[in-house]
């Protein structure tokens, strides 16, 4: 099938840019040491991809995300990378022998993860980031307590996402002050994991054991400036549906395919980003750009995450084929 | 079940508030006056509610929405309230005797509509709002164009949502001065249909024959100081899933949980919404307030069309008590 075909709005992945950043976030951060983060694209299909990479070690966001990995056999070594307070669905994927580490910051979320009968914790450290993560002082006694409880404790974790947009001359001295809160945490918790970073940091940060990175396979508008290296290799096809002689056009995707948390999408060629409705862009025509209904026009979104999540599936594109197809599977939660 | 037992995050619509929604909206625009959009919703099971209170005449935005009510027997009279170049899907929902009316604003738009056999159309007229819609003078050459392609014209549709938000002291008028484009193109086109309005015109737009209004029985904080008799029906239940000494707490719903175009959803009670990642909301603890790990809030949305799209069901409560279920089975496109 031809790109051209495609019934829109239709989720586009230009696979030789995918494949490029891949390979150069591969060569930094090569196998296991990359844990690449299955939020940013909710697709096993696309997993497996990193997985046949070289990187078979991930981490989630959801239990959805968790399960949906270990039945598509990817559960070589699976860490939510999140806060849950109801772990049950993750005890028959522990039972069937999947590698499951969960990420712990609370007393509840231990005896969470207890109950659930969870093999292995991460202890969560705040190393910045006003969200999830325990007090480092009180990362010794929460791995005390996960041990008390039965589980191995695994090592630590600290996502420093408040640097992801730091100017590139102070970002590397910020991660460095951001990762010793979470080695001094590890000289407390014990283990060998130190696991945290993400597309934004995959430079700067040289002190984790593994970078937790999702959006650098795919990236988006927002993330482009701060993650030198990667390309935007996802886009959405839409259409012209309408067309007004006062010089806007109108394309047939909107709010509910895009993730606006980080703003308007970008109009690739046709025109201009006015305002994004609920299934609409209305788009300024650029000047002496010959625009018609029918035409197709790809628009690049501003945020991955929250654009991904909306879709059913990815077409994978080469120049004008459509060459495979990648069911987002891991929706909901 | 009981809310509290309910996985989160999850979709609560509060019953009875909704039902005084619609008692509300359906004093004012009886029966078929009103033509409820399904694009707010995307549930046949909401659907079917409003067509219980007399409204069997809708309108949606995408074909999916349209073939889904069909589907679901909620065919009496379907209006796509939106331009579209390719519905061949809607061919087998006429032939299985579906009436299905189409909304056109160009010759390339009834085109589409002539080639799948649609045998009644609405013209499209642009009354203010910069989004699709013909040139007022336009319409009725559009009309001829369509009667000569063996279509019936059922009159004119206008959508005035660049004055939702008009300050109430103006707004009546300029909906005014916006509904003498449309009856002016009615009267060059024909028909006795005047189709337009949304919630936020409810109360001020006197010229219509009918109100395509679906905001108006959830609401979302946006809408609220604009559509004064309607209350927030919808909420999201999070759980607190991390909480820091420093004053923060952490709920488990974040981009892909809320539509984010009209800014943060606000936090009920339990403290102040700081900001949203891609899988939480970190929330300021409310002075004075008792907030444990494993609590559940409730969280109201800005913008319940593109929330409401990020869900797979609705569960219906009434007081403590979980007691139906609505699934959003009009997702995507």
């Amino acid at each position: 099938m031809k790109v051209h075909d495609l019934p829109t709005p239709a989720l586009l992945v230009d696979l030789a840019a995918f494949d490029r950043n891949v390979a150069t976030m591969a060569e930094r951060w090569p196998g296991t040491s990359l844990r690449p983060h299955v939020k940013a694209f909710k697709s096993t299909a696309l997993a497996r991809r990193l997985a046949d990479a070289g990187h078979t070690a991930f981490c989630c966001a959801t239990v959805r995300e968790m399960v949906g990995m270990a039945v598509a056999g990817l559960d070589y070594d699976l860490l939510l990378a999140n806060e849950c307070l109801d772990l049950s669905r993750l005890t028959p994927v522990v039972e069937d022998g999947a590698r499951i580490t969960v990420a712990v910051d609370s007393d509840e979320t231990i005896d969470a993860a207890a109950r659930a009968g969870i093999p292995e914790v991460l202890i969560d450290v705040d190393v910045g980031l006003p969200r999830c993560g325990c007090d480092p002082a009180d990362a010794g006694r929460l791995a005390d307590l996960a041990r008390s409880r039965g589980m191995q404790v695994r090592g630590v974790m600290g996502y420093e996402g408040h640097l992801m947009r730091e100017p590139g001359d102070t970002k590397a001295d910020l991660v460095e002050r951001s990762m010793e809160l979470l080695l001094d945490a590890q000289a407390a918790v014990g283990g060998e994991v130190v696991s945290g970073g993400g597309t934004g940091t995959w430079e700067e940060n040289r002190w984790v054991t593994e970078l937790q990175a999702g959006s650098y396979c795919l990236m988006d508008t927002e993330y482009t400036p701060h993650a030198a290296g990667f390309e935007n290799a996802l886009t959405v096809l839409t259409t012209v549906v309408s067309k007004s002689a006062k010089g806007w056009g109108v394309l047939d995707a909107g709010l509910k395919a895009f993730g606006m948390d980080h703003g308007d999408p970008t109009v690739l060629e046709a025109g201009d980003c006015w305002f994004v409705s609920d299934e609409h862009i209305t788009f300024g025509i650029a000047e002496g750009k010959d625009v018609a209904v029918g035409d197709r026009v790809q628009v690049l979104p501003a945020h991955i995450d929250p654009t991904v999540s909306q879709h059913e599936r990815m077409h994978v594109i080469q120049d004008d084929d459509v060459v495979d197809e990648w069911e987002i599977d891991l929706r909901g939660w």
